[in-house]
């Protein structure tokens, strides 16, 4: 009888979860893994998202939930939350000892997960390494490649990223972002589920008829520019309500900034009143996918426009610093944090319509790849630059 | 009237301090720079040799302490030192207000200086990158290295690492290592001192005889072969105990195999009492360069072997994984952790004699060029891998 | 030259700011004391009123920030909260070395401040001990005046109580309550202030016209209640509603059931959009006494009911277990959560009109008393139970 | 079928092990029981006698290991101690579920049990308070009494005083204190044991012979005078070899003061090198107290001395402020801590020989009552002072 191997994927928000979804399914089903999935974070907070539930929900058992937001109001909290999440992890991985953690992309407090499991030596999996961006988020993701014991790049530009870094080359497979699993099996579907109502996903604010096309918005504070969270989010709301077409707006992570963000949401809609906006705190990714491939343009930072919406060939309108550097496709419109910037490149964006799909960030098969090289690498984790 | 720039300096360890002292000296007196030194960690505590202790006695003012040493027994200990260490420093980073922080090196809890100073958006100097060895520091070192803003290397192929991993190469300085300008300044002198006598430097065990000759050791556990520490220290023990050389044995770092490497040393001296060995627990660097000049070899993994006695021209038996990869001099023979290998690589040194010295790390103004580098330098928080 | 007597008063939420306001500026403002004022949990936070900033508009320098809150959506938030303040405190006092710590009353939070000052040899004076409520307040207070090494409570039953608990009575004081003091100043002046708009001071909702007479509405979650928040804050927003009178509502303290009441609170405005509630999230505290003492009654539970309404002669209706055992004025009428209980009792209330006021906790010259006994008390932080 | 209730038992120190064993033992084994071990603290430490691993040794499984001593070479450490305890506690209650949370007497980290439990409304049950005592303990256990909801105390007299704090009648027991079923079942065999031999458990030192007679010396640092540490152990060390007679000293516990205490024992045994006394680090409790029954007298200032010795008869030596308050027996000399005094008790106890045995702190059945209260009470975690 062969004992499976024990794969310890640490989830810390909505997003990670979304984005790797495929494959933690594959994982969970290969004949020779055991999946360990531990929960932290803002993922199991309610006022984002309680992704936690919604994996719960979608059939996944929690095996280690570890509750460490730290709450500041400035930037502080990001370092406190990564530093308590090593305090706890280290517990959890010393009890369920797995034989390789996975961590995903680069938010701060995965932070937390890459350097418990190296201080612990575990071998580290490292999914979505080698892109470029702006902000904290560039300086998290190559200190944890340079952590990491296995690299699960996206991109074959990401893979040369990570091997000019000095990672082995047997250690780096280009297997495509999970994220794109999911659009995939949406892009295949005919058409949007006839019976799906968005509002049926709760959130607030007025529920427009979206029959005529509507935009999606999803704008995230930017930790470097920590205290113009809320100018910068003023300016997209008033360039949305400026355009007069329905809207489903995405409430953001938690963030140094999010308190800058989410006062600048709650403010406009109590005075302004918008009547052509729904503000969501979450949704499942498929719906969410389904949402953003019907509709006419995603405005915002999210990752999500340069990844999933150049696969389905959504248009999108990115504002700011945030996905500077990512490798894009032809559906991308950049503007600055400016109200007028943002509707003129909207307006071109509806007068295009629809792009082409491009496969930069995958084919669809990336979970399934992801859970056969984790069930056949020999990992450990001791390393050496190749330099 | 001019604003002096704040330096801080997160001093995490004894032997962090020796290999700095010269630019903490330099940051102090730049008439452009204020010294904030945030002495953390083993530093504070007496069993490490209260490195703090040292710095006062030196006429350095500590500006802020952070107790955040976890004791586990395991490895454990290193992830919530390090973790508890972040929670502390965000505070002191945002009471201080430093304008640029500087870490040292790549020992496991130098990742809470990095970290912090990196989320908060301020400027992190990296003193001693792009350098090659074993263990759990090689993995620290280089996720250092993309978390800095400014690299303040040892050597010509420390910097082309660098450059390798994506730095922007304005932002790379080779300025030798600071321990290399204490070594530069004991070589000066015309011979040890005439008054100097190690044991008025406490310690225990045997005090013997020096005048024929003596070795000086230096051996700390490998996180990555916790659990092999107290074999790995029996070996050179015996070693040591069966050259019936007149010995000086210093006591290791605080780190997971400590309880290891301490218990083999104590055991060994309650069972066997050695006649010609005395330990100490920790000795002034200046004073601990004279031993080491006036010492017939170092025996050990430290890597004052690597760097001070290259420079010093010091024969070293170096032991075991450690110091693997790191450019060494002439003067080094590399032995596993074997006694037998150890006895006759002392003897090959003891035939051999002193060495000529080595400039690799240093020609002895390293110090004095950080302060002008922190000085002048203008940095920011935010950067881009280059490729 | 006399040296000045360090006090430490930890802060940890915008209600004990103003609870012991006079007290702070009797210390500040005394001629052997040294007020050095340390700020932590929600009182830095926006979303809770943040204090810290009152405290800088009315003129205190604040010594110490410590961040500390842990959002976890359940009970293991106030524990961690608590723990992660412990950690952070030693640093605090072992850097500001108070010859004695203050703190107030029984917020789970304030344990922090009793433990930390008592593991350090510190003596630890306790404001408002000696009370009896429900709650884990009610074990949180009696177990702080087991730690606490002076005692300054509000009235005789306190003292009498705490002498019972096995305190000695040279070092128990009836001060009365330093929110009395400004109860007192409020009560002192001719009228209202008439340039006083509450609107002026933020907040959302409606703004119904005041001058028929309006409600004031307060309501905690409780923690020992976690998980019926929402429906407690359910039937105080109907009775509210229904009774169709202008109220002014004060958003809750953090707490672990504030998810619950905070989400009853918005859900109950996107729905039923109410017109005559405006809510506030904080005001100063004499702007707060000058609305409630001009207002018909105050509905709700907090502690401001049965202390500063007693004194002031404002009808109150006591909702709940949190003030159970409390000592009370005439002015109280208590009832459970139900809605139809809610509005019979308040329509009793507008029947009644104002009451006389009671001096049960205090008569307005706390803040003085507190800081004198500061000043001239000699203490040590060792003692034994009186039996 | 019925479900057991889960009785989670928190242990942090191998002296608290040993004061519980048999009230573990009789939880494991009772019908209607599951016992959760939680272990903590120095309790997991190699140096301080792993009584994690004497538990698993007698046959106890660990549900839980919670590592959080932080070492700092000051009183912060034993707060951040606690609070780090606070912390991770929090996860192991969330995770574990217990009915009922168990803490034993008074040490400072248990206070990270108390609170935690009480934070998260988990009925908590206290062993051994009510006693009375000198030091932070004194605080530590009568604060414990106000958050606990059981009170199972060792003599009537703790019995009054927990009353007299406040606490309903229904709640408190007298079922006396589990160390002394050990010494009961001690005191019950014939003889000390033929093959006993002290040696086979390990230690330091000369092996004096012990067929004459013996002293066993057990002195702990004493937190609230701190910095005295040292001197006050070298009395006792001075004195003891003084006597000239073989003595067997076990180690300290972990303590802020431990560094003093350790480093004197240290600095003793390598100036002194003593020919009679034998240093152990920890020995299992039957074997301890067989070696107490057959020892001349106990010196220092141990519980130990006046719980188990007043029952076995033994004389002691009872050394400093460490018990004083509590309830002893006529086997008592009370010293201060002065070389004379020390040597001329110990000299009055050899001339007395053994006293009869008394019952102060229980008969012998304190764990199997233990067990029965904990199955039949019913528990709640809200409470109210009875005054």
């Amino acid at each position: 009888m062969s004992v499976k191997k024990k794969i310890g994927v640490v989830i810390t928000a909505r997003a990670s979860y979304s984005r790797c979804k495929t494959a933690l399914e594959a994982i969970r089903d290969h004949e020779s893994l055991e999946l360990m999935l531990i929960v932290t974070a803002s993922a199991l907070l309610g006022r984002f998202g309680n992704a936690a539930k919604v994996m719960e929900d979608d059939g996944f058992t929690i095996t280690a939930r570890v509750y460490n937001v730290v709450e500041s109001g400035n930037l502080t909290g990001q370092v406190k939350t990564t530093g308590l999440g090593m305090i706890e992890l280290a517990n959890v991985f010393d009890s369920l000892k797995p034989d390789v953690v996975v961590t995903i992309a680069d938010r701060y407090e995965t932070m937390s997960t890459a350097i418990t499991a190296a201080y612990m030596n575990i071998p580290l999996a490292h999914i979505q390494g080698g892109e470029v961006t702006g902000n904290i988020d560039e300086k998290v993701r190559h200190a944890i490649t340079k952590l990491a014991d296995l690299h699960l790049v996206s991109t074959t530009r990401a893979k040369e990223r990570v091997l000019k870094m000095g990672e082995a080359e047997n250690l780096v497979y280009v297997t495509g972002c999970p994220s794109i699993d999911l659009a995939h099996a949406v892009q295949e579907r005919e058409a949007i589920d006839l019976n799906f109502n968005p509002y049926n996903y709760g959130g607030v604010g007025s529920q427009p008829a979206l029959g005529d096309g509507y935009l999606v918005v999803m704008q995230h504070p930017v930790t470097s520019e920590f205290g113009l969270a809320r100018e910068h989010i003023e300016e997209t709301l008033w360039a949305v309500e400026e355009l007069k077409i329905p809207a489903l707006w995405f409430w953001p992570n938690i963030d140094a900034g999010s308190d800058g963000t989410s006062n600048g949401i709650r403010a406009f809609r109590e005075i302004r009143k918008p009547e052509k906006i729904h503000f969501f705190k979450n949704m499942p990714p498929t719906q969410f996918l389904q949402l953003l491939k019907g509709s006419k343009a995603l405005i915002g930072n999210s990752s999500v426009g340069i990844r999933e919406c150049s696969y389905l060939g959504v248009p999108i309108v990115n504002i700011g610093s945030r996905q500077k550097g990512r490798e894009r496709g032809a559906n991308t419109i950049d503007v600055s944090y400016d109200r007028h910037e943002i509707i003129s490149a909207v307006r071109q964006q509806l007068a295009h319509g629809p792009y082409s799909g491009e496969q930069i960030y995958g084919q669809g098969n990336a979970g399934v790849a992801i859970a056969d090289i984790l069930a056949k690498a020999e990992l450990q984790s001791d390393k050496r630059i190749t330099y």
